[in-house]
């Protein structure tokens, strides 16, 4: 068995990694940090967990101090992870870490994007948690960075494209939309049901911090320096996220020869499923589930190539992902506590 | 490893089954029935069936023909359920019926409210499922009725008061109110996003069929006539139910001394969790689980009692509650497969 | 043309007064009070309001000074609304208060359900502003409590039973279920899109301080003392109010005869709607209009009666009601501003 | 005053002309037809509509027996539109068509999107009713081609950077969204609460009936063949509709000019608004009204400019043109009836 702490428990990821890992055969929960609730068992603090998975509640601080397990999963804030990396591992425990802060490779793409790094040092020994293109160097890791949902959700339907000469892969368009878990547990305004409820919006129109992640990660896939036009939405619906990414053809390019590529390409990837033709993913058909679901289509008349993938943004945007890597880096089976299928309705 | 049959797997009790069984350690799906899919894989019917755990769909004649199998699920509409029992019984299955065919123990009362009966000499032969109630009987059971969703909401919030002398239980006011899965996988027009998605209404005020089964087995508790003041209400959830029970106080009783005495009445209760004052039932808290969570109130400017129950209507309210009577029947651990937590958020 | 003050503009029952006027052919707002704003055009906080009916938005402090104005709304909370009246009054306006400062007739008992009441030489000048039952005296009043959503929706629903020998009127036992909106515009956790989106729940079941406001009508309706069983809910629309009430019958009483009672009672009313057997309000067919739909039905078989209702909470329940108010005290015609019909779907 | 048919009163469409007809000074509605409800009064099929302003419900054929009216609505499906226009307009009606059967100039391109057209002399007499780019046209038409819900959202986006020659118009990549109610009152599972509600997706990706609308009038305005890769995606809200466009900068453009050209662009129209810097369209703000809601923004970086929109789908995209547009026809002030805000929230 391996014993597991989670950093923020009370957030929407924490709370995910709890409800994943109360069913998982082998990794349990030995402890959580919450500032809130610190003095508490989990039970007390959130009424659905079940007292055979009951664990207790401390400080960060607390936890810090003598953290007996064999992993931690930091579902923290940016900027907070950083701080407490460095114990973890030198107390021999492997690290998950959910935030932002390792997954870019360059400190000063850090600060841009997310202001200064307290410390960049960590930054080279961290693995991008993403098994579908970094598997082998994540069983080897003790230190991984859970990639962000966007990201995800972009990252698996492009890679197949990226070495294409028949397509312009230099500056896809991306047009996301996630549910508004992605937005954190805190109280605001703008997502609260009546404003968010019957809502559909853009935000963070020019500027979204999970560009630069997206652009590093298939930058290195292409070989060459891509660029994503990156156009994030807000849904009325808790758990979920489409991307629908259009790549200009550069050559004529049939729909069923790139459907054919990528069901290839995800042969023996156990949570990334291609659509038959004519069927699009539905957050409603990945909700609850580690899976991302991908659909590809060609425009003749226009001469653009379309790709879209939903998956669920707690899940393998965040959690399950989190999951899926602990797996690999502490030798279990990869699909591990992962293979519940989605909630629907 | 246990054998089973879903018989009518495409509405949402029969998605609901595929998806507990899906991480069932001991019982897996040989087949299922289907009148639209049949002749595909599940996998090619609902998108989000993993291959892993892939079966194929027939007709319901094809199924019947040689089931070969351990235990049927039967999650089929009122009055069909009825024809394919005795065939399933006779070739050695054991049987769970989520139909109302065999709830009610009297063919007549059934014709009041159902319609004729086809086969009443099956009725005494199948045990009502509610494991809180008749838990020795399911398991020698190879029959079982499952409960409505409607009626399990409110016997579990009522039996610990049933023989009390303090409170007036021969008409408790009882106002439910159920997520819109409840009115199963049809295309209508009230159950349409549109028109029911931004919508709360009562339905059914004087007349619903989950009427007799509360009165049958609320009597049976109390060892007298009960009756049963009946409103249900739609709310626009997919999944979930809320009952809030109205008792009249005879003698003054204080909250604690009843909250105590439901916390000493479910203490064993693997899926019952009464919760603590000031706290009330959420059905968000149970969402995708088989849990039932219990309120208790006293209000004493008035003279009432209420207790509020929260379930998810397709879980504790349907394929939960079957899973949960095939474990005992089949002679596995209770709460097999039933552990995972709600979907939350 | 009646020149008005809404103080409180940002708030949902401001907007809601906002949204009304700006389609009143008598009434427009010549100034607003919001803190975040003051100093603003209210086109400038929100985005919808269009340059033909703009107008400033000062501090509550700022428009009391000179309150050049016919009328004042006061969509402002509890405890703050007394200690702006007396100087409107005093500068001529006729004033219709949102809050509940003035709904209730001893001050003693605001005391035990609000806090200490400021000023509680005001409270035998205001007059309760539900023009079905006080329509005279409100058109000769200038200061009017606007009742509760909750109140407006049981008392509509229970005025014409309460004189009747055959129930018992003496405590109505009554299940409410609002819209979220209800819980005002503030950002708070339990009312965030994730944890209130997919739930429903009750909450204050045993003291809501909309008791003692129905209590007090009631009872002066019925001539006697009235109790009330209240349980509120909270149900995933942003608007919408539903009351399903019991009463216990002494004599039989048949439900054609007691509804054409309440067509009766209810034949001259411009916003009260008694549906045809059958029928049950959908918060849908309100949405957004003053309209009250009631329907009534008689449970032969376990000797109840149920009334149920439904509004728009932020309309008929609060800033519907207050125009209507407005419109009697003015000496316009009751409906004018308020013939819209519901936004359906 | 002026008298209106609608012919299709009980679909979504037909249901928004009799809200937003209930409180127009000038059109009211004498009859409407309804297959359904043909002999009833419109009160007692939609129990909303209020005494003062209920008509009678016929069938089609009788209503165009003897159509006593000024002008006549169709909101009728494709294909049954164009049977009935040519007898109103013999019988000296006016005619506002909300179906597609006339906004296509070209009956072999209507035949390719839906089929053959029956009356294709008609096709030169109608006029596209979008008053931002026909206004003078629809004020002497007696025929007008209600424009499509996506068409509105991505012409008026559009329309100003036609004729730019820094930007790359011959193939905007357009995002839509739209809520549930574009896709009609039938009853489908795809569209029920369960399926829809929790659910995100895209849907008609190369293929979409309002494609060559967007193309022929964006042609005709750009002065050259304009062609729009278009994904269409269906949001769990039931009104509403966002357009996320993407088109190339040819020269570097400040996103401060080209906001400014839009305001210029727009500056007297009664229902099209620019968003200030930073904001951007939502659908609650335009929920129930008239308006449309636009913002731009330049993303430097990558070299694509961005425009949103944001109207309802059953007013601006729909029933709110079609009165806008017979407003026009007839004489009467433009905004006449169409001046209510939003339903916030």
């Amino acid at each position: 068995m391996i014993r597991a702490l989670v950093f923020g428990v009370t957030g929407y990821t924490g709370l995910e990694l709890v409800r994943l890992l109360s069913t998982h055969p082998e990794i349990f929960i030995v402890a959580g940090s919450s500032r809130t609730w610190a003095g508490k068992r989990a039970s007390e603090a959130l009424p659905f967990v079940n007292r055979a998975k009951d664990f207790p509640l401390r400080t960060l601080e607390d936890l810090l101090e003598d953290p007996q397990a064999d992993i931690a999963f930091l579902a923290l804030p940016h900027g907070e992870s950083m701080a407490v990396i460095r114990p973890l591992l030198e107390a021999g425990l492997k690290v998950v870490d959910l935030s932002a802060d390792l997954r870019l490779n360059d400190a000063e793409v850090y600060q841009d994007w997310y202001g200064p790094h307290k410390d960049p040092e960590l930054i080279p020994r961290a693995v991008y948690g993403l098994p579908e293109l970094y598997r082998e160097e994540i069983r080897k890791a003790d230190l991984v960075a859970n990639p962000g949902c966007y990201p995800t959700s972009v990252i698996l339907a492009l890679v197949p494209l990226m070495k294409l000469s028949e397509v312009d892969t230099s500056c896809p368009v991306v047009d996301s939309k996630s549910g508004i878990s992605g937005a954190g547990r805190g109280a605001k305004l703008n997502t609260s049901f009546c404003e968010a409820g019957e809502s559909f919006k853009p935000y963070g129109v020019i500027r979204h911090r999970h560009i630069p992640e997206m652009e590093q990660e298939l930058s290195k896939v292409a070989g060459k320096p891509v660029k994503v036009r990156f156009t994030p939405h807000l849904i009325p619906v808790s758990r979920g996220m489409v991307s629908t990414i259009h790549v200009r053809l550069i050559q004529p390019l049939s729909a069923v020869s790139i459907r054919e590529l990528y069901i290839e390409h995800y042969r023996s990837e156990p949570f990334v499923k291609v659509l038959p033709a004519g069927k699009f993913p539905d957050t409603a058909f990945v909700r609850g589930s580690n899976q991302c679901h991908l659909a590809i289509e060609v425009d003749e008349r226009t001469g653009w190539l379309i790709v879209m993938s939903a998956i669920d943004n707690l899940v393998k945007g965040a959690s399950g992902a989190a999951v899926q890597n602990a797996n690999l880096m502490t030798g279990l089976e990869e699909s591990s506590g992962l293979s519940g299928l989605p909630l629907f309705p």
